[in-house]
């Protein structure tokens, strides 16, 4: 399939290196141009401008940073909308509002094009490795046409519902992590200050109720002081942010999230945003 | 050996009754006496007060409701540390205030007793089946003496440390738990508020880093509507209160464990403390 992907960071370049190797023919623009050459060395076909990463391609994968710069690829003159040949099928992958991606469908369909919404979960690991966990929204009949590419990308490709809910699950997703990794950070706060043994803390709570993801793997790097980023905290309050506003505007005041959201924003504020989500250890200190 | 049980209550009778079957001399004392006896006909011995139950036996078990009931069975002049046997191990598997059990502690080695605290997580499927975590503290040697028959009701043991390191164990499991069940309560009140299949949301958070055991056990159980507690409402606003002034205590301010027990008070305040912890959902309707 010839594919045009837009973003090239460290989880697009690597989602974009398999699906090369599965026999895509990739045509990539990345704002930064320096961060697409290493695609171009392997074979993917170098473009100066979103437009022309656009235009001539089956699908357009975007996979950029922040709701803004999902907003000026696809809805600028020169953007995915205005310069994608009819029934090219959109895909963005960045973790992005609900109400963007419900925008992005519309306006595809309003000129004969068609698009999902297709975040992610799983980290640079899970990106280099091709087992995200993609969550789509759109049509259904869109996603059964992307799903053999996003499974070169990921391990679990779930179809989610209409457009926006491959955004409103990923946000659900977050909101989760947040409670968790919170009550991680300050359960291993109270044992360090009770003067538990807090590697045997560790083992003990993953033996029943508190048994977690975040336990394991944010937990034991809080215990080692390992705060080089799985996830970088200021990613963790964007997303945070989208969730709290998404949820605000539908009425529902989700006050463990806006806790969580207020202490991480208070590390960003310290200088720490480019640490992993397990710093909120520091918060305690 | 000769067992003297005191508190006789769901977790209570069926933690007995294993030890009863692993060839252990039972003798019983529970406030509502009705409860006891189903043990009573299964070959306890019936004690009428507390100091009959702790008199003439090798080691004294205790789980019962509130730090203050604690506080009477031990130091009341009828009470355990009165009339226990010279070299008597007293174990206390209620959760209790830490501080609680660092003076049952001292108070016991100036009378010439032995004294750890163990106070268990599992529920009643785990104390029914042997299979509660046992999390203890208190000298090394009396915890190893206690193994073999704390071995008869749970599959996971461990020395936590000094006297207390037990409770605060245990409390920092509660801590974990209330974050982690409150990201669930969140995420699946925002998941429902924005027409989401619940079900197939548990199961694709539920592959990524947002997997735990609240969400597969306690998510699961907000999906299909099942309040049934697996474990009490009030009984974890009881656990969060001590595990939140212990922390201040020691100077520590938990934001998320504060917010997290306000919200489940509301609920208790609401008349459903019967409930399980599941029902914080209801807190977002």
């Amino acid at each position: 399939m010839k594919i045009g992907f837009i973003g090239t960071g460290v989880m697009g370049a690597a989602m974009a290196r398999n699906l090369m190797r599965a026999g895509h023919t990739l045509a990539v623009y990345n704002r930064t141009k320096s961060k697409a050459l290493p695609l171009v060395e392997e074979g993917a076909e170098l473009c100066e401008t979103v437009a022309a990463c656009a235009a001539g391609r089956d699908m357009v994968i975007t996979i950029v940073g922040m709701p803004a710069d999902v907003e000026q690829v696809y809805f600028a003159p020169d953007g995915i909308l205005e310069n994608a040949d009819r029934g090219t099928l959109l895909v963005d992958m960045t973790t992005t509002e609900p109400s963007l991606s419900v925008r992005i469908h519309a306006a595809a369909v309003s000129r004969g094009l068609r698009a999902i919404d297709a975040p992610v979960s799983g980290g640079d690991v899970g990106a280099r490795e091709g087992t995200l966990s993609i969550m789509a929204g759109g049509d259904e009949e869109d996603f059964e046409a992307a799903q053999p590419v996003l499974a070169c990308m990921g391990s679990l490709v779930v179809y989610e519902g209409p457009a926006g809910s491959g955004q409103h699950t990923k946000m659900a997703n977050q909101i989760a992590i947040a409670g968790a990794v919170a009550g991680v950070g300050e359960a291993l706060s109270y044992a360090r200050r009770m003067g538990l043994d807090l590697e045997r803390t560790i083992q003990t709570l993953s033996a029943g109720a508190a048994r977690s993801f975040q336990l394991e793997s944010n937990g034991a790097k809080m215990v080692s002081g390992d705060m080089a980023p799985g996830f970088f905290i200021k990613h963790f309050v964007k997303d945070m942010g989208i969730a709290e506003r998404e949820a605000s505007d539908a009425g529902l005041s989700l006050e463990v999230l806006a806790q969580v959201l207020e202490m991480y924003r208070s590390l960003e504020a310290r200088g720490l945003g480019e640490l992993g989500t397990q710093a909120i250890c520091k918060y305690y200190e």
